[in-house]
Parts: structure tokens; sequence; C-alpha cells
């Protein structure tokens, strides 16, 4: 029973874990799968540590099996296999009270505002726990919360079948996008320059792909729409030219997602918004039914996430799986296996 | 049978109206009152001239009186009272096939891209007329237009009875967009420096107003909204300070309509964005549905456009009616009268 704690610096240490009794409304978890998301390796970086407050055990993308329960507990039972959607509402406040508990204005994150899933075991609330079918396995289960990252921000789009759309940026969360754009019908574009970043679109995902760096990305969108222009735009990179690029090609009455997290205030062609009726949309976190979306996806088979696996370490090796992700495109989804020999 | 035409540096000369005997598919009005909008503001001053390409007859917000029509024009006769809905659409781009002509890829403004309405007569596309109701006067008429533009931002917004309105700026469209606002049930403030303009608001309006120069507008919000923000902001204002307060008061899940025109691109805190899963939407003139909702407005009384209107000159007093409204921030609407004596 071993949890990994990220200390500062780049660094983690191997304590042990929490293992924490469940309080009545909640589950202890066998942890199965933990996936490297991409706070995480800001966390890494020593970036957040005033929000992580290190020692801390962090991490979120996981499955697990349920091995002891609260008194209180219902619905869910030992020995079943589960994924947690990490977020901690107060169930108090008026967002809360309107139904929109994944923006609470009092929401803690778990796993970055407290205790989080690299370890053998994590004790949450049963409120959190999504049950996994059959058909989908705990390695699979660990790319359920990035891929209920892009199913949300689907859901934000009201993206259609038979609608174009652009997502700017082909790292991990860009290429879930991708692939969840592509099951509901719509005809995907995906700029990236990473070269391995566009041939993982357009071999794993068989989505079109661009290098915006060598090619006019308006220009060929222009020509792709039929002077249209993209239905829906996903803001997934980050950085500065993006910020130009989205209002140039959306399609007037086009749906601008905003993915991305931009800590600076970029400066924002406005005009564009007017002339063109744009409309910008914050995406953030998951709600429950993006989770459910997620689960089926997978056990449909409608999205492969197997080519997402980059890696997979033992728990004990945490330290070679972040480095292995640090500055590297070609890296989609390293796992950390927490209860391996 | 004269017109006014704008010839440059705040100049109009007097010369005959163009008097266009109608096409098949148009009627010739004669025109009872024209608004002087903003945008002909920053025409008199100069900075659209490129587009507007003097000498030319300028105006927009006008009521009439059809004196001739077309062979092909049905369901409007001679003698009847209507407004015109300043648009010409192509019909043919991706946009108007959506049925979007008011963002038509190729759209004209008449009274900017074309000839306008400070004239004794003007001949019009027939598809641009809506009729007046026999309770709705000319002189109530002339506001159909800018209190359609309020019409257009309010139905962008979605905004509902009981739902809580921030408006950024109390010009003339602002306390429009506050007297439609208040008409579908919103509880309104409206945040604006100048205390005749929040004068007006509160006085011939009846709603809130607060001076963001003298107490603190997200404070203010937080209090009245018992923490959530507001539900819908509308900015109005153009200037930057409004660029950040709009993200300020907004709710989680907030919309904020963005009806003023950034010429400049502004720095935008996109990480509320993120944050509280807000919404941008941009919002330019209106469609069909706006001026029938704006004609109902009037004609039933659930918006009064009486104090909206500061002066009536005659055409050939134009110049004195545009150097009235010249930085008068206690001017709302200045009309002409195209056929005075």
């Amino acid at each position: 029973m071993i949890a990994a704690q990220y200390v500062g610096n780049k660094s983690f240490e191997i304590v042990p874990a929490t293992d924490k009794k469940p309080d009545a409304d909640e589950v202890k978890i066998a942890v199965g799968y933990v996936g490297i998301c991409g706070t995480d390796m800001h966390v890494y970086h020593g970036v957040m540590d005033a929000r992580v407050n290190p020692p801390q055990t962090i991490g979120h993308e996981m499955s697990g099996t349920i091995v002891e329960k609260g008194a209180d507990v219902t619905g869910f039972d030992i020995g079943e296999r589960i994924v947690v959607r990490p977020l901690d509402w107060c169930g108090e406040c008026p967002t809360c009270e309107a139904g929109l508990t994944h923006i609470c204005q009092n929401l803690k994150f778990m796993g970055i505002d407290t205790p989080g899933a690299f370890q053998s075991n994590w004790t949450v609330k049963a409120r959190t726990l999504h049950k996994l079918p059959a058909s989908v396995s705990l390695k699979q289960g660990a790319l359920i919360e990035p891929l209920s990252v892009a199913c949300h921000d689907i859901s934000r789009s009201r993206l259609k079948a038979g609608e174009k759309a652009v997502i700017l940026g082909g790292g991990p969360i860009g290429q879930l996008v991708a692939a969840v754009a592509k099951s509901v019908g719509a005809d995907v574009l995906v700029s990236e320059p990473n070269e391995a970043r566009r041939a993982f679109a357009e071999e794993k995902l068989g989505v079109k792909s661009v290098n915006p760096l060598e090619q006019d990305l308006a220009a060929y969108v222009d020509e792709w729409t039929g002077t249209k222009g993209a239905d829906v735009v996903f803001e997934v990179s980050g950085v500065k030219p993006a910020i130009d690029a989205m209002t140039q090609v959306a399609a007037r009455r086009g749906r601008i997602v905003m993915v991305a997290i931009h800590s600076q205030k970029p400066e924002i062609d406005l005009f564009q918004f007017f002339w063109k009726e744009l409309e910008l949309l914050g995406a953030r976190v998951y709600e429950g039914a993006d989770f459910d979306w997620a689960i089926d996806l997978i056990a449909t088979g409608k999205v492969d996430v197997e080519p997402f696996i980059s890696s997979v370490n033992g728990l004990k090796d945490i330290g070679n799986a972040f480095a292995s992700m640090d500055n590297n495109p070609q890296g989609m989804k390293a796992l950390v296996e927490c209860n391996a020999e």
C-alpha cells in the first residue's frame, strides 16, 4: 500500500498510502491505472505549488475497483470496477443549486486541491463514481476522464453531423476532441505544427490535418468550406496565433469553444465577433453526462482510446513516467499502474 | 424634393433628391422622420469616408409613406406607412442560404454603402419594408430601427423574465437594450458614468443604475445577485474598462452580448471564460423578426420611445441636428423631418 507524493521540483517520493477507511458516503478503491494529464505536468514543473501545497499525492485520470464501502453507499458493490469523476462540489452555492456542480463556486478538484489517485488505495465520495461496463478494461478506463473533457467540449459546441470543425492544437485533448467530433459525424480538421501529432490525427483517427506554419490555415478553411468557414472551432493550443486563427476561420454564427487555459489575457478580434456574430463558449471539466457519454463511446467502439496509450509504468516508476512525457510531443498518454507487482 | 448629402468634414449640402422611379421590385417612399445614429456621427466625423465615399446621402433610421410602387410589388399599397430594414443582402452566399441574410457575406448597409434616407423621397426594394400599425406614429417609427438593434441583442442573449441583466454603457442603444430587457421581465442595471444618462435610465425607464467610476461595480453586482453574478451582460460602451467588467460581473454560465464595436483588439480575460464557462455572443444589426418585435413593443406600449426623442429639425437644418448631437451625452435621439414645410 504505497502512494507517490509530489514533493516539488519535478520529484516524487514513494510513501505509505493514505489508506483511509471510508466514511458512510465514501468508498475505498484499489486504483488500477492513472493517466498523466497536462495539468499534472504543470504541477510537475512547480508552477502550481501554491495551489497543490506539496508534499501531495496528485493524479485524477483513473480507473479502479471498489474494495470497501461506507454504510450509506447504495448502488455500488465491492468488486465493481469504476472510474472517479474527480470533482468535489459544495452543493450549496447558487451554481450548484442551478445543477451546474462542475462549475461550483467552491469547487475542489480532486488530485490537485485534495489528495489524488497516484496510490494503491484511494478513498472518495461515492457520488463521484461511474461504473465501467464489462467491455471496458481498466487500462481504457484511465482514458475516460480526458475523453469526458472532450465530450464536454463537443457538448458545449452543439456540433452536429455534417458540420465542419477545426481543432487548433493536436495534443492529447485536441486529438480526443477530434475523435469525439468524428464520432458525431462531423468533418474534422486538426491544425498542428508537430509532424508526429499530425500523423496521429490522420493515421489513428482518420481526420484531416494541416500545418499552420507551412500553409495559410484561413485560406485552407475557406477553400475546404466553400467560403463559409468552420461551423465550430476548438481552441486547444493555448498559443497566441491560435487566438487570431479562431476568429478568422470561424463561419458566420460559428461557435468557438475555449478549451485551452490562457493565463495571460490575449488580444481578441472582437470586431469579428460583431461582424460574423460569432459565439465564444468557455468549457471547464465535465458534467456527469459527459462521463456517461465517454464510457459509452469506448464501450461501443465508437472511439478507440488504445492508440492514445504511449506507455505504462508501475507506481514506483512514476518519476520515469513523468520524465518520459516532459517536452515530448509524440507522447499522448502515459499510464501509471498503481497495483502492479 | 431635396436630399442632404454628406460632403465630408462635418458638412452637408442640400441638393435635389435622387427621386428614382421604382424598379419592378421597389417602392418610392416619402420619407417621414430619420433619426441620427451613432454610426451617422462616425460618418460625420469623417472616420468612415473610405466606405461612405462622399458626397453621399446617408441616414437609415427612418419612417415614411409609400408614394409609388413597382409592378411586381405585392402586399404593400400606395399610402401605407412603413419602415425600412436597411439591409441589402445578396441572397446567394452560404450565409444567406442558411437564412441569415442580416450577416450576408456580401451585405450592403443602406445609408452607408448605398444612398440613404436623408431626402424627401427614397426608393428601396420592397423586401426591406415593415408596415406601421395605426397606433404607431411616423415619429415613433423612426425609433424602430434602433429599437430593433436592442431587440436583436436581447434575442441573442436569450434573456428571460426574472434574470438579472447588466448593461455597460447608457447611450441610446444601451438605454433601448435596458427598455427591451425590462419589457421581458428582467431585472436591469445600467452602468454609466454620465449623470444625465443614469437619470434617464432611472427616471424614464425605471431601471437601476450605477456609476462605475464611483462604485465598485463587481462588488455591487455580487451583492445585488447574492454572489451569483449577472445572468446576462451587454457590452454597449466600447471602452476598455468594460471589457474587464464584463467577465467580472457575469455569473457562471453567464452570457455576454457584444453590442459595441471594438475596432482595436482588446485584451480579454479568457481564463474567466474557462473558469465560469462564460459565453460571448456577437450581435450585428437585426433580423426581420426583430423589426416585427420592435414594432409590437411600441404599438402595445410595452416600450415608450417618446422620451428618447431629444429634438426634431427640418431636413434643411440637418447640419444643426448633427451639431446638436456632437459630444452631447444628454442627447438620445435627434430626428430629422424630411418633408417638413
